[in-house]
């Protein structure tokens, strides 16, 4: 079964990750086009696991649902799993989102309702002034969808990590609740 | 199979919560319609779970039963759930009331019984002179179900949480046995 | 040794509150005097701990200084504990003051001193519009402290527990960040 | 017995923290003048630990030997302790530098030597094309130490934290490895 | 459900270890062919386990994949593993490769592309100037292996092991970046 | 007290390791005399400990004696320790040494029958039909020392590890049983 919607846009909805959904997670955070774009280490399904600490990040599955019942408790299993979004450290300091979708759902606007929908979650779930996100600098795509909703780049971290083959800078963007509201 | 039943009125039923429910309470719980309104924070099931502690909070389904044998024993699974009632802190001071219905099933009377069967509950199993429940200043809904059933307005905490995008008042309030059972 | 000190006073100072100060906390938190005005249940010492719970309460000793020596880095082991303050529900919530001070200390204007200290952190540490605190009803001094510093009565649970033979009413108080700067 | 010397300067040493400092790291790390400009929380003294996880951030002493003997073997008790610096994440990513002295030692020239043996320390261990700090904004002190050892400044994330009573803007600094050794 | 494919060739493709091919390790591991010339213990499959510890060897299966499909998503059980490559101690010094095919797939040029992906993945992964791989000397396949692929034979640890009867040297190789992608 | 004298030399003895010995070796280990030859990373006290794990490595003070006094029993405290050798891995492969001494006693021939010493105990107590060392190719004292003792340099293993600033070449040397006791 899959987890609870807990907000939905024109094509995506946003779901709780579960126990379920490791094998999806760890497959698609293997795959090169989502791990070298991010940064990420490889895991093994051990090393993935749905947290019980309160501090931990929210973390929510993208989804397009295989049919349009709109209804709260339908216990569809036809969601198709596309990406994945998290909000990150919003018990002591501006919350820092992560975002990946498949390849396969690249270019298709998807990635931009879904930060769009997390985004308002933060906003209307925490009492944060801003919010942020570090893309590396060769990850256009990833920044374009920054810059789309309004993000501002605030700085670049110079050489911070070997991602790739290459030291690469990140690149800081940050998000005002007044530029988002407005 | 369904919890045990453990009170009923004219249409709904109250039922322990058992494991099996779990994803019923996770999926409603995410709902923004019941989480903002209630100021909860999301959770994946992993972080639900039914409790074995003695001081726990009463916990109650509220269903709606598929046929109508009202035999104590039956197996029957085709019991609708609709919402949850609980009952908090009695091992202490004065119990604290939580409830919430699914949208689906607001407005047709269903919360003023199932309270209602909730209340009678407390003052039969406590020993309390009173009962207090705490509702958001925006939720007119919750607030008119607690004065419909007698319950006074005791006091306003300023600015107690932020919820759905703003600092919300807390309104507190409280209903003395005196004032049930007469 | 005694714990960091982490603000000071003209005559007290608050410091953090370690393992050693366990036997103090839990004589002076069983005498009559200050248990029944809190409403709180007796404990041994095994259950009062020093919790390493990023979300636990603050909480803080109130100390008297033995000499008048400012620097940071003295041992002094002269320091006298006369009471202790705490702050709780910081991480999802406007926070909810505790203080009390042993009863030899009690008319000297110690309190006072104390809980402005306190009131002043939680406004520089957390993000906060508002604090609280609440006072059963027959509690005059305490209730007299709060409303001295501008604390405004918010509301009363009625016959919220049973302290000391009777069913008292909680007295709730609040301050809003800004009636506390101005 | 402090801990072992792992490099000095002309006036101050820096030292492996060991179980017997803590009392130290704690108490300065409570001091309002340390801890608000670093955004730190406060801690007891169960939450200071001296940990053995191999990927744990390096953390030294800044001390001032009291005498003048070179040995690597004294036994000398008559360092004093008067700040910390730390190197974060260098396992994998770019390392993090943190650093304080306690305020008695502001101004005399050891802050700069002491984060200049640092950053030597970190290019001499550590294969990294750069090394990062973040200061809040409003530390001027700290800000100028760096830009006066070469650090650049790379950005600025807008009201990163609620530090000492306000949203603050973080500073983030980076040196390059050529940028120092040249 | 086969571990999440890392990289691909032309024919096999690298997938991460999960609990569910213990097994085949523990069988493959065992099998004289297989053990002798890596010189490694028998164990039993609770001696094998899939690690959480970051600083652990990465460890890949070599796989051949049942159809063609190239999707990220696909839940394909038709994989056959085929072998294991390995990458050790990255955390601290250049890497050192380990890798083993079944000997049915010995001789068909399963072993070059395995070997090949594991070393891009090294060089993309890790900021290191160099990978090694150690390998006994009558082990003629394995060095042909590596000499195919441009590793520079650097050394010969006399008598380093005892392995199937006899003391065998370890004859040491090694591939510097800049010998790899040139 | 002093651990147990296993063998003696003309001028200096071996002795097992006790955890009284923990706060030399991490100083002598924070050195940066030591340290960068040995390419061992930074430990506090917690991180040493005296392992009672069958395969660990041997491990050896190197002590002069504060008097003539040879009895095996003798409680002297008067021993100065001036370093540390051991021995790894003999439970499966070939022995590999490690050595080092405390600067003040470089240059006066303690290595070299330090390392006698050793190389003797290696043979005696293992059946192995060679001993190794691996040295950083900069550590000439090192490399002198094993060449003195008829060590055989094996081969280089290239940008072994980043040590002092650099990439550093590992130059391994071996001795064959039938070589040392010809």
């Amino acid at each position: 079964m899959p987890g609870a919607r807990i907000t939905s846009g024109e094509r995506v909805t946003l779901r709780t990750v579960e126990n379920e959904d490791i094998p999806f997670l760890q497959r698609a955070g293997s795959n090169p086009e989502i791990r070298y774009p991010l940064g990420n280490p490889l895991q093994n399904r051990e090393q993935y696991e749905v947290s019980d600490d309160r501090n931990a990040p929210d973390r929510f599955l993208v989804c397009l649902e295989g049919d349009e019942t709109p209804e709260l408790l339908d216990d569809a299993d036809d969601v198709t799993r596309i990406g994945c979004v998290s909000v990150a450290d919003a018990h002591y300091k501006r919350p820092e989102l992560g975002y990946w979708l498949v390849p396969e759902f690249h270019g298709e606007g998807y990635g931009t309702e879904s930060l769009s929908l997390v985004v308002d979650y933060v906003f209307r779930q925490y009492d944060t002034p801003a919010v942020g996100a570090g893309v590396f600098d060769f990850n256009d795509a990833s920044r374009g969808l920054l810059e789309l909703l309004g993000f501002v780049e605030e700085g670049r971290r110079r050489k911070f990590m070997f991602v790739d083959g290459e030291h690469r800078d990140m690149v800081q963007y940050g998000l005002l609740r007044e530029e988002w509201t407005e």
